[in-house]
């Protein structure tokens, strides 16, 4: 069996999902590229040999031939056509956010819930990065005691003009957010934001999070969205009786000119290239099983992430620490399986 | 257009391969598995969801319904089953080596001169490893100025018992040939090869090879078939303005027990999973095109290293520098490109 | 000239700095060992060959023989015999902390103000790891622009029985401060201070400490006494351009068992052995000049780090954010020199 | 007891040793600097605070108030500097080589044998470096198993204009010999030379030697003395069980312009300052006890190190592996103690 894909969006992201499906997945066949813009459509699906195109996202969704939904748009389209998507019972991989507000979440999740199944992937492709499940491995062996602290850093070569540290908040630390929790199997529970006032002008706003999870363990965030040097994601996790580093990856190492170096890419996409083929490869297999991928993040983890950040948000704003208030979750998302 | 896959050879390799094409790459069928261990091609084909079994290599070559043969037999039928795809005008990946004999390997490049068109790929996979290319990329950018000497390692956890330093060099060093040739695009011309008089019992048996190329630089490879601690390959190209190694792979570091560590993988799998799944992808892709895939050892290669271990295996016995002789190249090979 | 020291304290710093003092450096002689232990000092004046033994430090410190006062007794008496070395006009080198309280450290200074001449150098010796030092110097060259944010870890292996939160604040956690305020020549005005709730009970205790400076830059610190894996301190260091962390200082790499490993000291001597030799050999230099020792600490930061650690140990308790407030700075301490 | 020292040689090397004398060791006074430039020998005197300056060397050895003699002049006049030390009976740290030639070192060894006790210690001071210590260490506990291969590159910046192969294998490797003789406890048997044809002309020079020990083991060596890219020793020691190779040393990490960087030094200087410091202490400790300093470099271990730079020299000439044929060893230098 073949899955007929709707990749929706021909921006960065979805350009970049449009080639896995085309290129890097067995079992997958790119059927039709859409975005509101013709031009970016038909580019996209001509450099991955889709079968067509389309300017209409609901008629995209809706089409008899796709059987399955890549949504790579705008943020501010993910929830409602994830909800088109689950109308019609068609399994989503939505690139994250989930949507833009913790409300728009549970809509999602109230429409999964009163059908009693999950349709929807979220786009964390980090829970299938090779380093961060090797990671949560190393502390379900038990290599490092039990988890006690966890510090992550995002970093970015630069953002874009206006580019603040309530939107280092909302649009990046999410990515972090879900790690944490891949990791853990925790809930965040609080949230304190901190923000250098050295930076408040221009284009440099980093943010520090210092989180408190449901386990008890204190969790820390950079999210420094101007770094300048190179894109750097690293992440230690401390348990009782050692602790756990993200690798170095670097492919080569140069020695010349009094200096021994190896590179950072500009921007994710060397990181998480794995990470986004295998999410992706994940999530058509679980089209063919039916059963969701082992590890994703499903739309209750996507309304987590966004919860979060909207405490992060409030947070920043008050200089106050900020209890994350979360809905009680469905049966659906019990981490034993799925609901009947 | 798909690519109908016959892969011959159930054993460790063949059943990796027949995994790549089923689940790795887009654009090819796992047609027909082929094993003269009947209960062997069924597994791998059950395992993969193959179209069919065979346990006669020929008779799956010559099917209709397979359009390309992957060879991951056992080295001694190499050298005849490609001849037969090459007969039927079918492309090949021929696992490494090519053939037993550099005159069974010429044999095979004959095959294709006659018929004027390349049809062999070389499964000498680390051409398609991202730290070998990127090492290549780098001298040709000119960031560590021409080079001049290049260093090579190649460990193992543990040679099966009875090998030899003899085999060292015919069965292991290959690689390090073709990785060399690889790299900077020259020819090999002599060989001294030394082993340590302390290991000449049991199971220890390391070689050190010193090779001169045609351009005047000096390679040194290390074969370690016992080194115990892990897998391991490691290589430095030395420049006359710098030098280039091969990255640090690990995924995590751990920090336990007053020690700092990186894992070792107990194989080649994890090192080169990914070079083995761009090799395949990549020959598909040539298959589709009918244009040699860019980078991959052809047959002219596949002949090199062979002849290279060879005279390799003459100066171990005799204790001197030996000369590589080498047949004339056809133009079929030349790296321009190919020949009408 | 040969500065003849008198050793106070025969405790583990008090031998490691008789060590030194009879050993490593040039221009010093171990004049008197004084511990109440009448045998400690024995032993550790043995073991170095110092002139004398004492069970009475205020004595050995009028002692006519001694020209210079290294204070490594017990906390509680740094400032008392501090105060004693000044009275005299003797020179102190005083293991930190200064003292137990900022007031007590403020009559250190005001003593030294009396007199208008700074006798004292406090004993934070990362001001002379060369890592620290390197740190500092690479921000001053600009190389990573205006810094915004370090990040800090202060990793013991195990801490006494009954070792709490709140002393990692006040014990260890002095380090640390000092080397931020030393790295980014700014003060400290506010401390969050986080405590993971998992580890309430027993022996272990880590903090988080985030901390705002004068210069509107963010600072976290964590302070994990009982790591369990090794000594292990490290610092980044984030510019508007780039970062800087302390290497990695291992001297060997070991590869064995399916792992590649550097390893940690059990405790904080390997670590900073060139740091006590530097401080010490920058101490007696400064004696024999009469100028104080560039880069070292004197009373003022002593002051600092106390009144810093006071303010942690309210946030902890409160678990609000705290304002750090100093007593003004008298001129004897102004980085451009010293008073008159 | 303090030990008044002598530096023969104001050049680099010397004024090096006249700043350790005087700054960095205890026990020791800089009581002359001889040069036959009498402003070198003032400059280094005063800035090193020596008692005295001379423009002969042989008259300052003979001095009443010298106890003992650091020879750091050309390289020439090593042997005979050394021979009219223990002639009257002072102590000698002579750097190295301890003569130009093998039979001037045997007479030396004559010299000392006539008398029946070690007085010279040669300057081979990475015996002193902890990591090779550690090396030798790891090594010595078993944690690799026996060794059987060790591997050594030795890289410069640049070599002054016609420095050639040659003078690499006489100049440079003699370090590299020697570090392989302390951390095997073995002899060099045979050595071969191999020289990239690409660099004869010019300034580009390096030398690959494989070499055999007494115990079986094969050892390599890389001398590349215009690597460019900075100053860089490299060994890995290769068991039966695992390997150790020296560590990275770097004091800091910067990451800017999409790299992550450590630095190379320009020079030796800063990679062996610490064990230019332990020897030279160890030297000064091994006067005031009377016994050879342990690890250190005797005069057996100056005469072995030319013995195997004159057969590597020979065989870059021939192009054959050559024995390296050693005198007989007295029992003056057996590994167990000194004779009587
Ligand atoms: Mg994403
Ligand atoms: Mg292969
Ligand atoms: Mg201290
Ligand atoms: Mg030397």
């Amino acid at each position: 069996m073949t899955v007929r894909v709707a990749v929706i969006g021909a921006g960065i992201m979805g350009a970049d999902h449009a080639r896995i499906v085309s290129e890097e997945l067995a079992g997958a066949d790119l059927q039709v590229v859409c975005d509101v813009s013709e031009a970016s459509a038909r580019r996209v699906a001509e450099e991955n040999s889709a079968q067509d195109v389309s300017t209409d996202p609901v008629a995209a969704i809706r089409r008899k031939d796709v059987d399955a939904v890549l949504i790579a748009s705008p943020d501010a389209t993910h929830a409602s056509l994830t909800l088109e998507a689950i109308k019609l019972g068609k399994p989503v991989l939505c690139e994250k956010p989930l949507a833009l507000t913790s409300e728009d979440c549970l809509a999602v999740i109230e429409a999964e819930c009163a059908i009693g199944r999950q349709f929807v992937q979220v786009g964390f492709m980090r829970r299938f990065d090779p380093s961060y499940v090797d990671m949560k491995d190393t502390l379900c062996a038990g290599k490092i005691g039990g988890a006690i602290m966890m510090h992550n850093f995002h970093r970015n070569v630069e953002a874009p003009a206006g580019f603040s540290g309530l939107m280092a908040i909302t649009n990046s630390a999410p990515h972090e957010f879900d790690a944490v929790r891949y990791v853990l199997d925790a809930e965040i529970v609080s949230i304190s934001a901190f923000e250098p006032k050295r930076c408040t002008s221009g284009a440099c706003n980093p943010v520090v999070l210092v989180m408190e999870t449901s386990e008890g363990q204190l969790i820390t965030v950079e999210v420094n969205n101007n770094a300048a040097y190179g894109y750097d994601v690293r992440a230690e996790l401390v348990g009782k009786e050692g602790a756990v580093s993200l690798g170095g990856l670097a492919a080569v190492r140069v020695d010349r000119s009094l200096s021994s170096s190896v590179a950072y890419a500009a921007d994710w996409r060397p990181r998480f290239h794995e990470a986004y083929r295998l999410q992706n490869k994940a999530w058509i297999a679980s089209i063919t099983t039916g059963v969701p991928a082992a590890g994703a993040a499903n739309a209750w983890d996507g309304y987590c992430a966004t919860a979060i950040a909207e405490a992060g948000a409030r947070s920043l704003e008050s200089g106050e620490k900020t209890r994350v208030d979360l809905a009680e979750r469905s049966a659906l998302y019990d981490p034993a399986g799925t609901a009947a």
